[in-house]
């Protein structure tokens, strides 16, 4: 059986490309012939995917987005999975993790009912909140270690005996299981954190947010993972690229650029 | 109107409880007569409510144990909260967090479509990760400090500049909003700290889970609590206290000795 990071590096072959588009699509952002609602929803989401399917490696839905509406929206969330086509990687961003019987619920619902590749889990509660999303091997965890945002510089970047806290948090989950079921979140917005995490990790793949609204430097992003398995996830600048009728090309036109700009 | 920090006063006052039951309900765990299947967790939790609803001061739902049944189980989670009476506390226990905007469409999902008083949040991502849920002043937010779990020590208690994590985190979450909006997560497995974040903590309110099926010391943490507002947790050790036809009735009997023991 083909391995989730096995389908990830052939996805990134395949379409030579490291971008992930991530479809946290808002309703109110949407374009407004689709209808703004929940199907004008999952209609958006099914015309960014049939623009961009050729142009990416892989999809990240972040689940706020879809719980936000309820019942409706994980109807959406999990159509949005099903319109992805099988031999693309895909993301369950949503940064879960408990003590142990309750993570091992939380990998049901990502892996079992999404059916999602990989999921996004934040290590706080340490390793016994995050080794039940490791117990299927043919899937994949991303840990969280240095995220994009501001507030990363409150406990992340915290000195911790010599080193910051998000340092110890990729140590130790590197133990946690073999390396291709464990890579690590770390923001665009981060480029020379980004480069020393990818000497520690090895080929572990980096889920890498942060680049188009956020800010990130592509070309520094890029050199810093020095060729090494990425997803380099874009989401408002591509799915916001245009508002109006020629939203899914204006989309693609944005896709295609990150895709020549990333390499791959 | 009236805040949730309030509304968690007059239900610990009217019920004389400090008891908060843990509603994390396995479909698998469930008496067999009642139908394993998802109608038979809702009717499991209907009767559970009933049975104890004069008992305590609060519902804690657990999202995971309703995600793993998908559509479904967010249906039964919704229902679940809508059972529970007005004036009975009610906790969205999703140990949600994440960007800013992303943050904001969880506090959507608790608040507003689950309708919850309290959610508790992972400090992980750091300020502006947890302060899209304290915009509204009629809620509560429980950022996880030390948890129940045996990896609490991985990050939680890792010395920072003379501290441990969980500190910091409580430090500077002091700060985010005012002190009936902002409550915090610290295992009955830890009492000795567990006096220690009260002496820190003020009158602010104790999310304490870790009683029961986890091992927690009643009366250590009774002690350590000081008289001041507090929730403390059981889950499996109420709900599952009898296996068969007199499941509420049993549920109700270990409900009402944790009662009498947390004294309030």
């Amino acid at each position: 059986m083909q391995t989730a990071y096995e389908k990830l590096l052939q996805a990134t072959e395949k379409n030579k490309s490291l971008l992930c588009v991530g479809l946290d699509t808002d309703i109110k952002k949407i374009p407004a012939h689709l209808g703004r609602d929940i199907e004008g929803l999952a209609r958006f989401n099914r015309e960014i995917i049939e623009a961009t399917k050729d142009l990416v490696s892989s999809y990240k839905m972040n689940f706020a987005f879809y719980e936000r509406y309820g019942i409706d929206g994980w109807q959406a969330l999990k159509k949005t999975f099903e319109m992805i086509p099988g031999d693309i990687f895909t993301i369950a961003d949503a940064k879960r993790g408990d003590i142990g019987n309750t993570s091992e619920a939380y990998a049901d619902a990502a892996f079992g009912w999404f059916g999602a590749d990989s999921v996004t889990v934040n290590p706080y509660m340490g390793s016994d909140s995050v080794e039940p999303f490791l117990k299927r091997r043919d899937k994949m965890v991303f840990v969280l270690a240095l995220t994009s945002n501001p507030g990363s510089a409150d406990f992340q970047r915290l000195e911790c005996g010599g080193k910051p806290l998000y340092r110890h948090v990729i140590e130790k989950a590197m133990t946690y299981a073999p390396a291709e079921n464990i890579g690590f979140v770390v923001g665009a917005t981060h480029p020379g954190e980004l480069s020393e995490v990818r000497a520690a990790a090895g080929q572990r793949a980096l889920l890498i947010p942060g680049v188009g609204a956020q800010g990130g430097d592509v070309e520094a992003v890029i050199n810093a993972n020095a060729g090494a398995p990425a997803v380099i996830n874009a989401s408002r600048a591509v799915i916001y690229a245009g508002g109006g009728k020629d939203f899914a090309e204006k989309a693609r036109e944005k896709a295609r650029k990150y895709q020549v700009a990333f390499g791959a």
